[in-house]
């Protein structure tokens, strides 16, 4: 289920989605054809309450809303490059997909979480990416200590993100291919997630708060390691 | 009304906060003696459903609810040093949340908002800020555009963020005392508010999403200009 005028037009723009169902309105019909947006199947045309109906009263659907099957999901041996993201249980779908949408942003290779204890690829989640789920891979796996492992087997450098570590990200050594780790917030990296990391590291925070929102704190340590790898020349 | 056990703990520990009700579990309540926080006056002692029904039955409130006054809010000439943020028009209480926790920890100021068009200080807010209500004073202004005037005559550099923005964030000379301005998403700045502003900028992002969430942009924008205010030695 996708709602949502960013997330379904990516989706539309797409070519890998499978649609069954196309809902929008005659004004959301309109702006898709002035940008040139082809739809791969007939859409209903109905009013917005309609759409309300579908995506649920408190959904901002923008007058868009379809059923697509999931994307297909890649093997972790095919995204084992440049730099990935990691998420070890976090449950949010407003976090997880604002965290996918900072993954698109930062060009990473793919997204990383569990099959438990990550949020389903809801409607809330697609939406909150903003688009992003066309853009990222995303590989589940059933166990995530296995995969960190099978990564360090293929030389990903494993960076553990933790408010409480002592080193800091900036200043870090990173390397590509490198996977950023997050835990849920509260509290944090599992145990065994963090004795397979090969840096644990926390971000410089002067003020009187020393812990952010598991997504803010991603998109920052994600600047920092994506301007790390590759310094971008200032103008 | 506030919420959850870092938003209470931390209003509890602030002396500035006027309590009228304290409802905790017995749980909670032990908790707060273990870490010796002090109670202004006497809870009520009551079981977690009586709780939820206070904040709401999706509130997570973690044995903790409470009900006080506003914190006094300062004057923008009182503020109008170091790093500010102003929010401009960013209704969502979830990200305002997120960005009024960031700004704590990158010790702005002053959070500065309109008093129209934005969240009401609600129990959702509190707990997204996660206690940086105590440590953030909020100047909330009649007219942002006045406001703007007002801290420029005060030297305060106005530095506005726009993912569609040519300039770079992290290649603009930044100086204190500056002040970060946000607008909402997908509308962005309004116009006169971007007519006020002394630099324009935006985030680099390699991938191809072009544009995040407003408070994960707004951390990154926080922590590239914290690091140039303020460089923080490398150990």
């Amino acid at each position: 289920m996708l709602f949502g005028w960013h997330t379904v037009k990516a989706a539309l723009e797409n070519p890998q989605r499978k649609f069954h169902r196309l809902v929008m309105t005659e004004n959301a019909a309109r702006r898709l054809d002035e940008d040139g947006t082809r739809l791969p199947l007939q859409p209903e045309l109905v009013r917005p309450e309609a759409i309300a109906a579908l995506a649920g009263g408190e959904a901002v659907h923008q007058g868009l809303y379809a059923e697509a099957d999931s994307l297909p999901a890649p093997e972790l041996d095919d995204v084992a490059a440049g730099m990935l993201l990691v998420l070890d249980q976090i449950t949010d779908p407003h976090n997880v997909g604002a965290m996918l949408r900072s993954a698109a942003a930062f060009a990473v290779s793919a997204v990383v979480m569990t099959e438990r204890h990550s949020p389903a690829a809801s409607g809330a989640l697609a939406k909150a990416a903003s688009g992003a789920l066309e853009y990222v891979p995303i590989v589940t796996v059933g166990n995530l200590a296995r995969a960190l492992d099978e990564l360090k087997e293929r030389n990903v450098l494993l960076v553990g993100l933790d408010s409480a570590a002592g080193a800091d990200l900036a200043a870090a050594r990173l390397t590509a291919p490198l996977a950023l780790i997050a835990g849920a917030e509260g509290r944090g990296l599992r145990r065994l997630t963090r004795e397979h990391c090969d840096i644990v590291a926390s971000l410089a925070l002067p003020g009187r708060i020393k812990s952010l929102n598991v997504s803010n704190a991603t998109a920052i340590a994600l600047s920092i390691a994506a301007a790390k790898l590759a310094p971008v020349p200032t103008p």
